[in-house]
């Protein structure tokens, strides 16, 4: 790790350029200077709230950043006799949808300004119990539905970061932070991992506790991770669902891969479609079997399944914004509650009778498959604020409950990053992290 | 509606026994009368006040209940030019782990003592919406748990009312109330249905939007509803859903009923037993035609499988309380949390996965069945108010995301209530509410 040699640090933390690299430490790797005594947690927070105080003008990745509050985390855990956990000292950055007892929970919206939660969400109080220090909440669009937010593409930031994770990945990419937390309703994890060339983790539906985080749509909304690492995701996770954390851990052979070119295969851009296909011819070189795995036909419903579901499940959970704060809501967001109050019950639980069947088809189709590849966006990030991209490539899969992570290996016409869709089966999250990890380590690119 | 005619009130409201009549009135019954002006909202809210007044302070049923706050929502739906929708001046009694912005929410925990959150809960706003009156919020088991609480049973004091949704169970069957939301992690809907003799409905997980609900475990919290009558269930659950309620619609035809002993029958206390046996006798003397219905001998696993998955996810939901606050929590729930955060992840994922096969293997059996009749509790409800009996006969249902109504159509050695339970396939909630309403009119009995 000799990046450390680099390390200096002001006096006030918040303008040194010397602490460039220290920020850029992995979660895996922080947690481990930490805890040998090689660094401080102080210092390296402090590091990251000098890329921030830097970068953070222009990229808007933070909802709410109190340095002080970081700070006294930071040396709180510093002071302790104990090492509290696997993730002692190293910060983590929160979506704005998800409850915090110390800071304000504010969803991007003014019907929750300055809002104060009672207490932390389940993954919060699990994280400080590992040891982790709570840096802030990131910028999510409006209860992590479909208004744009502020926040730039550290790439470009003429670009879209994606949406609606939005803070958490620009904040993962930029080196704030090595790790934040985003929730996936349709392909709020990925889409803005992919945009800005990070690692994804949109795990098993329900696999992390999801209590404290603000409901979209319930039979949909996963908890997921945004890292800079396939081990940084690991890290997380273990400490999440309690079990010891397998870093670096390898698959017991080179894996089965399904290429699985999906009913959208047709839409995805030249950049997607090559990332999905040079994967695979590199990953065949690199001792994988590579399988064409079509979906059955009536999989391609799903499509519309999932956005019926969403809209008519979002509609209810928005519904005391939308009866009592109407003019409060953003028009995208008000339409959509309309547009979800008037779904037919009855097309509602077909939908949901289709992803039931699905799911249950799913898992015995993947017997003897580790993992799918198939496209995880349209492309690389569009241009322009006013919009945070396409999520249809990952929304269908998210009806179905299946763990994926969104891996950076590849770029677009504009050199902005380009990812591919690694899909497991349902319940396999520890074995998929592992094929992640192969996979990565042969055609991954660095953020 | 003859009942009606010894409608009479006394200045204050609160003490009238003239009152008694028309706080016995269905939900049905009251928007049915308030839309022909025959009685007011605030009629009827004063006479549910009465009856309250007369009872609570025996029973405790209620952890918040402010008359003025209810009265003057009667009133301002009394004052209204168009009546906003089905339950139009209604009462309806909320389970104190559902968030209503006008009314403190304690779960049942000093933690959360005087607690208001910002928003209502999305069921809470879908009952305002459709013209209900918010009545007061019903005590609650310590957040859905196990720990006791000080609710009676209203037709012995002396006996547990069940839990954990204790108060709303209590509040419908001693006619303070025509309905209340209750919610149901194993057996906390069913069992304090059956022991206070009313009707419970659990419908499938995800039937209901569970936004702004305390989480318990979050794979198998679902939002039920405890009524005395059928149509009662249908008239607020419609609302739930957004379709049109079918009040009084019966089956195409005679149902084909599933008898289904479980892996349980011998626990069951010979109360049980004949109130299952009988129910079958003589619906199928109505025309019903009866089947042995074995479950498959591996379903006795889920069981174990339903505890575990339920502590370990309960015990995540409970992390910032037990990591903050775990003097303010009881000795049980702080043990379950402890045993909790100890479950080896992949024993839960085993068990998780095994709830997966089952539930994709559970409705190709039924198809042929409208409905299965197993038993819904031990017995009657024990005496004592030192624990709210077992939930077992209910508990392993729930982990199959099954809809079900708890019905009460029998009565045990104490003369108090005991019932059936009536399970549906997924999904097939509207259906079984059909069946539960041919099986009523034939052997129900009322509160």
């Amino acid at each position: 790790m000799a990046q450390y040699r680099y390390f200096r640090l002001n006096d006030d933390g918040f303008t040194g350029k010397g602490s460039v690299m220290l920020n850029e430490l992995s979660a895996t790797e922080a947690a481990s200077a930490i805890a040998k005594g090689e660094i401080t947690s102080e210092q390296f927070v402090r590091a990251c709230l000098g890329r921030i105080a830097e970068r953070d003008g222009l990229l808007k990745a933070w909802a709410f950043l109190d340095p002080d509050l970081a700070l006294s985390q930071a040396r709180a855990r510093d002071a302790a006799e104990e090492r509290l956990g696997p993730l002692h000292g190293v910060p983590v950055g929160v979506k704005d949808i998800i409850d915090t007892a110390d800071m304000p929970t504010g969803m991007n919206s003014p019907i929750y300004d300055g809002y104060r939660p009672r207490n932390d969400a389940a993954c919060v109080a699990l994280m400080r119990k590992a040891g982790a220090v709570i840096l802030g909440k990131t910028v999510t669009v409006e209860f992590a539905g479909m208004a744009p937010p502020p926040t730039r593409n550290p790439h470009n930031p003429d670009h879209t970061p994606g949406g609606s994770s939005s803070g958490s990945a620009a904040a993962v990419a930029d080196f704030h932070v090595p790790a934040a937390f985003g929730t996936q309703t349709a392909g709020s994890v990925h889409r803005p991992a992919a945009y800005c060339g990070i690692v994804g983790w949109k795990p098993s539906f329900d696999h992390f506790n999801i209590h404290g985080v603000r409901a979209a749509a319930q039979s949909l909304d996963t908890l997921g991770l945004l890292t800079r690492s396939v081990d940084d995701a690991e890290l997380l996770g273990a400490v999440l669902v309690g079990r010891e954390a397998e870093l670096g851990a390898q698959p017991p052979r080179p894996p089965v891969i399904g290429l699985c070119r999906t009913h959208l295969w047709q839409q995805a851009k030249p950049e997607s479609v090559e990332a999905v296909e040079e994967a695979c011819d590199r990953l065949g070189q690199a001792g994988a079997e590579i399988r064409e795995f079509p979906l059955p036909e009536d999989f391609a419903a799903l499509s519309d399944a999932r956005n019926l579901v969403s809209n008519y499940e979002r509609a209810r959970a928005t519904s005391w914004e939308f009866f009592t704060h109407p003019e409060l809501l953003s028009p995208q967001l008000h339409a959509s509650v309309e547009r979800g109050l008037s779904v037919d019950y009855r097309d509602y639980a077909a939908a949901i009778a289709h992803a039931y069947d699905c799911r249950a088809r799913l898992n015995p189709l993947m017997e003897g498959v580790d993992a799918l590849i198939a496209p995880v966006a349209e492309g690389e990030a569009p241009e322009g604020l006013e919009a945070t991209g396409d999520h249809a490539f990952v929304g269908f899969w998210n009806l179905l409950h299946v763990p994926s992570f969104a891996l950076p290996t590849a770029a677009g016409p504009n050199g902005l990053p380009v990812g591919i869709h690694l899909v497991g089966a349902f319940g396999n999250d520890i074995a998929l992290a592992k094929t992640a990890r192969w996979v990565m380590d042969r055609i991954g690119k660095q953020a």
